[in-house]
């Protein structure tokens, strides 16, 4: 970044794809794929990685025991509603980072007040000194919100502000939890509590907006203008309902247009293309094509006008190029005659440390495929590493298939699964090719799951390119996702299928349990 | 509407899906599902409709001319650039519109002066007088942009617009067209020039944004905040790389946040999913799960603590209920016993008019539909008509298949196609089995168009749910796209591989020689 940049200018990045964004229904990660995005978003400059919500479950703890032990420069944040056992869970499990910070939160806003909480308002004010206190008895980096911040008072939320910062809170955010502000009215929010708050030129004030009306990259940069330094965010947008503020808008949107809003962050712009896939992958949530910076269609022109214009001057309609995002033509990277070492290599290049066995099985998986597909891109690698990750100690696991499918009506499956070590065999029949594999599946294991998603997408072009599956099931309450990346669409349906049903097997319940603070 | 706003608060929503959406590399769209659209977006209340861009090709003007004709309420625009051959076209298309519309444009920024166009300033004026001069002596209703405004000086802006309401026009559109502006910009824009120039408080001033860095919304609004009193916008925010603002956030920005913009438009909102659905559908641009009003988690809670909320009082944490954008469980409707009087009903109930034919074939693929599903929802029929009304003089169908598909590697497709009245066999294999069907029907044709993409969707939950399979092929530089629902993925995608290589051997041209606004 310029070095004459002055530090007062610098804008924090929050990323909470792993806490806020995994909170969406359906979007339930492995610790396997948190480490992976983790490892990601650490290397690419997100100075605070909120990492879970540790009293969620014990899944949701050792995530953020597991970040925190690896994370290099990233501060990481772990989350804590104001309860005692909260706060104490959060300190012991980000008391393993280098840097580590609890965010604890509580409702400012009347009508949580009122209908959830039953609290009067100097309750909530001994609550935030009372909370924040321990916090910092534990850690000397700790964050408060104000949960509903934009449809509170502002003598209330400076109140509760000033109680904060008496108490200790290094940050102060203030969300628009249910994605209703406006610029205008989040910059005022700002402007108003940084001057009526005795020490908030001693705290980083935080945005953390929803897009449920669409604005939240708008407000968050509102935010920005009116003198909050950190922004919260998710890549891809992901999070609860119409998710939170992209982090990839957020920081093109501050590098492009440096001339009217002189701030800088520390990302390296270039990982986005890349960490936005990896986490559309893990959370089986597609980027749509005209989604800003990272959709397909985001550096695609069409009409004549603009092709004609962009052969003269590619500055008359771009504004940023693909390169600056990391958007480069799949590169065509290996054949069959690939070794080991070249293999090794690649993955490194590609981001990727596999430990032995999940190296030996990934070598094996790309041979096969080199074998079937004559180009292997990339994104193919990409694809079937983060498969490879995906799956584990799985209970259930395809041995093999046969389908037979004929236009008019017959579809039948014969499938061979290992359910905990023995071998099952069912033939069964369906309205449809998918249809019979997923019944089949269902007859073998004796469950009989809700199918809430299925889908398919080729990963890289061309038709012999891999097909990526993913499946979202509903069994008791709970929602999960599986996906799998083959050759063949039917294949890739069946292992989708049986990734989700794993997961369902696993004990985990933390999607149960969760809580956000925005 | 409530009936005390007064005209002036006003908001006068013109969708451009049909021309700048449509201008998206692969949205592409046929006649038919242009009518459609236009027919629900005349029903929803929309003010204007840009049709297309009439001398793009025969293709566009013909759809803009039977738009123009069915037209109930909307007011009808098509595109020119400011040549008059375009404005003579687009006059003759919309003037059978009950009330037509020129929209024209040219561009004013210093960087499209000096190196798309190679003219100076007063070339520039003297073209958009001769221009509006030329629209105004065909029609009444003339609206001129000023293409790439937001990088144009405010002197030149200010000119240009004097002029362009000195020469009659009656909508003045400032389009913020490579998506580069940020809320306080724009307004200052509107501001500026509503001051700047004689006869503003005569004319309409437009809002036309880009996403490119997430912040399209906020800016129309803030235009609108600033005077203008007409949002240019898509449907899914439909649109040129990152796309255009979405209709639907700016509708429901404008209801929700009614006490911060004392606004109102005539949109009848509860429209707005089931129009986003047809869209998506025609364009083959899916919805992201987590799109604002739109997406299938829009309105999703997953957190404990907001579902604690949510049973207490929906407001704690809903701004805005599903119902008031049209979101319904879907319904089961129909089986196997009804008949085609209870058909015919339910497609009207979901808006379709069918001529005979159609009708005879979408009853005919209903009830195939019911012998092999066990429950038919809406969506199923949704999917069913659209896809019929995809499908027209193609010039090959699918006749039969049988596909072949084990684990291990052997995939084989045999298929009998329908290529101009030939019957044409043939016998494949793939490295999977939708690669083996491609592979079998590029051998039948003998080309080899480039596949770029290729996705499966289920219709509606359950493993018994329709497949929406979609295709895009590029060949020649042509990208077109095609779409087919069936209960098996594997016939879907043969009939969408089709659907899109039917669409390329079509005469039509737009996308070649397409061009846009904003």
């Amino acid at each position: 970044m310029n070095p004459q940049t002055s530090d007062k200018d610098r804008v924090y990045i929050f990323d909470t794809t792993l806490r806020d964004g995994e909170q969406s229904p359906g979007a339930t990660m492995t610790l396997d794929e948190k480490l992976q995005i983790a490892e990601q978003l650490d290397d690419m400059g997100v100075d605070i990685i909120e990492a879970g919500f540790p009293i969620a479950s014990n899944g949701d703890f050792d995530a953020v025991v597991a970040i925190a032990k690896r994370a290099k420069n990233s501060v990481i944040a772990g989350l804590a509603r104001a309860i005692t056992a909260d706060i104490d869970r959060a300190g012991e499990a980000v008391r393993h980072a280098k840097r580590g910070r609890i965010h604890t939160f509580v409702s400012t806003s009347p009508i949580h007040l009122a209908h959830q909480m039953n609290k009067t308002q100097e309750e909530v004010l001994e609550i935030v000194t009372r909370t924040v206190t321990q916090a910092r008895n534990l850690i000397d980096d700790v964050e408060w919100s104000a949960m509903d911040a934009t449809r509170t008072s502002i003598d209330f939320l400076a109140r509760c502000t000033e109680a904060a910062i008496k108490a200790g809170a290094t940050t102060i955010n203030l969300p628009d939890t249910v994605g209703y502000s406006t610029p205008e009215d989040y910059g005022d929010m700002f402007r108003q509590i940084i001057e009526m708050v005795p020490g908030s030129d001693k705290v980083i004030f935080s945005t953390h907006c929803h897009d449920d009306l669409g604005m939240s990259v708008a407000n968050s940069l509102a935010g920005v203008k009116a003198g909050a330094r950190q922004v919260e965010c998710t890549i891809n947008g992901l999070g609860e309902r119409a998710g939170n503020a992209a982090l990839e808008e957020i920081v093109m949107a501050i590098r492009t247009r440096h001339d009217a809003m002189p701030y800088f962050t520390e990302i390296e712009a270039t990982h986005l293309s890349r960490v936005s896939k990896t986490v559309a992958a893990a959370s089986n949530f597609p980027v749509q094509f005209n989604k800003a910076i990272v959709g397909k269609n985001a550096f695609a022109h069409e009409s004549g006008i603009h092709q004609d214009g962009m052969l003269k001057n590619a500055q008359t309609y771009e504004i940023m190029t693909p390169e600056s995002v990391g958007i480069k033509e799949t590169t065509l990277v290996m054949g069959k005659h690939s070794g080991r070492h070249a293999f090794k290599d690649k993955l490194r290049d590609l981001g990727y440390e596999l430990g032995d066995n999940q190296f030996q099985e990934a070598f094996q998986r790309f041979k096969d495929l080199a074998d079937r597909k004559k180009h292997i891109y990339d994104d193919d690698i990409i694809a079937l590493v983060d498969d490879e990750m995906g799956s584990g100690s799985d209970r259930i696991t395809l041995k093999d298939m046969k389908v037979v499918s004929k236009t008019g009506g017959e579809h039948v499956c014969d499938m061979v699964l290992d359910v905990d070590g023995q071998d099952v065999s069912v033939s069964v029949s369906g309205t449809g090719s998918v249809d019979a594999i997923f019944n089949a599946i269902k007859e073998a294991v004796g469950d009989d799951p809700h199918l809430v998603i299925y889908g398919v997408d080729a990963v890289t072009g061309g038709t012999d390119a891999q097909a990526n599956a993913h499946v979202r099931l509903e069994m008791n309450s709970r929602i999960v996702s599986g996906r799998a990346a083959e050759p063949d669409t039917l294949v890739a349906s069946a292992r989708a299928y049986l990734n989700a049903y794993n997961r369902l097997l696993m004990e985990r319940g933390a999607s149960a349990q969760g809580a956000m603070a925005g």
